[in-house]
């Protein structure tokens, strides 16, 4: 077999929450904090950390803001994020293609 | 939107060397461990790890055989395993079209 090449796979978006992060962002454009983990069924750490490496990356965006006096935090996809998420579908698709071929 | 179940992904199949292993098995049945350790570009206690995950959960079998004085063991992909990665894959899919309906 040519061998399918796994290193092609984005890994700053593979993980499930990272890949639940851009996916609910791309769907639905900015989310904040709290509609996040709960959409994504996780906890405040967790969601931290993997949002602080998406916006590392630069695939997110985050905007702070007040309502009243609390604190919310305001997430988006940027275009290099939306980029990305397609080149990962793309080699995803590559690779399920590949299986199928061979199931 | 109605969120995509992410919990759905079987993690223990997700991971980008776990879905290696499972697709080089599916796609050229048995393999011996140092064929996968230069499929997947990896290394011995890495590839060990995984691929003892993947037999507990008894997506994959073990044999070991002596070649000569050396030992080898030969990797294969059981039913279950092929049914792992079918549901896999059909979650990814789903997922993919979710994103391409949205991007």
């Amino acid at each position: 077999m040519n061998p399918v090449d796994f290193n092609g796979l984005d890994t700053a978006i593979h993980g499930p929450l990272r890949l639940g992060i851009m996916a609910a962002l791309q769907v639905d454009g900015a989310l904040d904090f709290t509609t996040l983990k709960k959409r994504l069924n996780t906890v405040d750490g967790s969601l931290n950390l993997h949002l602080g490496k998406l916006e590392e990356r630069n695939y997110i965006t985050s905007k702070k803001a007040f309502v009243g006096l609390r604190p919310k935090t305001t997430y988006k996809i940027t275009p290099a994020g939306r980029k990305a998420l397609a080149e990962y579908i793309q080699s995803m698709k590559n690779l399920i293609k590949h299986l199928e071929a061979s199931a």
